[in-house]
């Protein structure tokens, strides 16, 4: 246990070290690491843990290895929409944005919608232009390509696959540039099944808790789909008395799951701790409803976890007694 | 204890029989119980409780008097955007749209975005080609047109209020027909609160209990605004080993406290009865968030309840033991 720790995932799938290159590794450790520091120097200074899952889920987001912000997947239209959401567990206050298009930060304008409005849940156009008004930053469409992402999506756009499980196999000598350039092309289709989606939970210094999700959604994806990255109570949920839990995975059985509360009712009402209360979420009422993906937590006791049901997860956790790690497998 | 049972409701708030005419009141009384036996023949007949609510929401989206469908009211911009979700506690499958313009019945599109696609929930213009594509009834904005509505937003369409806590006094000669026709002219804004939302919650002879919400938000809502009600586990939730719950009220707080949701979790996890879980979300966790409003449940014995703490909400039940209910006022 410790007195302030931030804990960090970037998607959860089919993430198996024979499709992975060490090159490729290392970006991945490399960008988590730096993400997961983000938010940690923000809470060695004394800064809070809303500020600190912002900052850390801000530096993934423009990362283009991640699909959120920079990097977002292609929907059906050619379009990249994202969402996102954060949760403050010392006040329970709650801010989201689903379906918006060239903000840089999707997370940003999801904390704004919190701290700046007198709503949770703000969507598509009129989610832009309350981002406007506040000066949150814009980026053209080109920002947010990447050929990693448009040749994934090339090869989907013809179909009706709905492509939660789709991924472009990534050759054997790729590395993070090509993400960005597409070189070599990846061009083959697996059955893969990568769930883009980025998210932090932190505890800090005066022993309030936060969470914060966000994601491009899925490759393809079409009629304006939203998943359970911007439902607060589904892809994230805050309360000082219980966790606070960031969620990544196939969205829709996440949402009828109502996955991220879930686990602070089994904390509040069954008195299971963090661990027991997200192992039977992930390991048992998910899978019962073919729910693939994982979660991370912390409590106010200092206490974090990360659990999934699928083959990887990408993900780190830092902590003030020295705990340091970035992890990818099983 | 019945063996099939229907509860609906119209919306919760500042209801006072002193700003109410004999005529209207009958109106909306009319108008409740037309809805609820639409649900209670299909129970009679054998329809499941999913067929119920969806007939029982849209004879209420289809009312001028309800802020659902036909008779939403104007955001900010003079469109009318509608959310709806609804979900089958025998599966826990689920569908919701949010922020869809010109669908006469939101509600339907919720049923048909479960049963026919891969996804929960839709949004904004997707929503409204998946919903061309599967042939669902559209109508020109004059249909949803009401010109009570129409005042309603007139009066606040300069300024910034955020019309939560807005709504027109009804002069004390005000019939139904004046809510189309907007005769004699509803002028004077009050601070009477109204949470315009309508639902539905049926228990059918196989033991399957479902619910369903539907609604036009919130009088010159701005930036895409969406409520509680297309959020699953907040102003939507069905589980036949608990409870299905639907939910009316300021949207906000019931998003943060996912609602719906925690009424099933103190029955699931603690042991409360329907009725003693529906009073602490309502009367003390919603509360002390300032969450006014209300919410109708059903569990599958049979036991039914309709708990608020506004002055009043727009209610009624009928069961297969003879109850037969509509009520207004506390």
């Amino acid at each position: 246990m410790s007195s302030y720790a931030i804990v960090i995932h970037g998607g959860a799938g089919t993430i198996l070290p024979a499709a992975m290159t060490t090159e490729l590794e290392q970006s991945y450790k490399a960008a988590l690491q730096e993400a997961m520091d983000a938010g940690f120097r923000c809470l060695t200074a004394g800064g809070t843990s809303i500020e600190a899952v912002k900052a850390a889920v801000m530096s993934l987001e423009d990362c283009i290895l991640f699909n959120a912000g920079r990097g977002a997947v292609f929907a059906k239209d050619g379009s990249q929409e994202m969402d996102a959401s954060i949760m403050d567990g010392s006040n329970r206050m709650a801010g989201a944005v689903a379906a918006v298009r060239n903000i840089r930060n999707p997370v940003e304008l999801a904390y704004v919608v919190m701290t700046k409005s007198q709503h949770v849940m703000l969507n598509g156009k009129g989610a832009q232009e309350f981002a406007k008004i506040h000066g949150l930053k814009t980026e053209p469409d080109e920002y947010f390509y990447s050929e990693f992402r448009h040749q994934q999506w090339k090869q989907m756009q013809d179909t009706d696959a709905m492509a939660l499980d789709h991924s472009v196999t990534i050759p054997a000598t790729a590395s993070s540039d090509d993400f960005a350039e597409g070189k070599p092309s990846f061009t083959k289709v697996s059955e893969d099944k990568k769930f883009g989606t980025v998210g932090a939970v932190a505890l800090d210094q005066y022993g309030n808790i936060a969470a914060a999700t966000s994601t491009g959604g899925m490759t393809n994806k079409q009629w304006g789909r939203v998943g359970d990255s911007p439902i607060i109570g589904a892809g994230t949920y805050a309360n000082n008395m219980t966790c606070a839990i960031s969620c990544t995975g196939h969205g829709e059985p996440f949402i009828r799951a109502v996955t991220a509360y879930d686990v602070s009712c089994l904390m509040e009402y069954k008195g299971l701790s963090l661990q027991e209360a997200m192992h039977i979420v992930v390991h048992d009422k998910l899978l019962k409803i073919d729910g693939e993906g994982g979660m991370i937590g912390v409590d106010a006791a200092g206490n974090t976890a990360m659990v999934f049901n699928s083959e990887g997860m990408y993900r780190g956790r830092r902590d003030s007694e020295g705990l340091n790690e970035t992890l990818i497998y099983k």
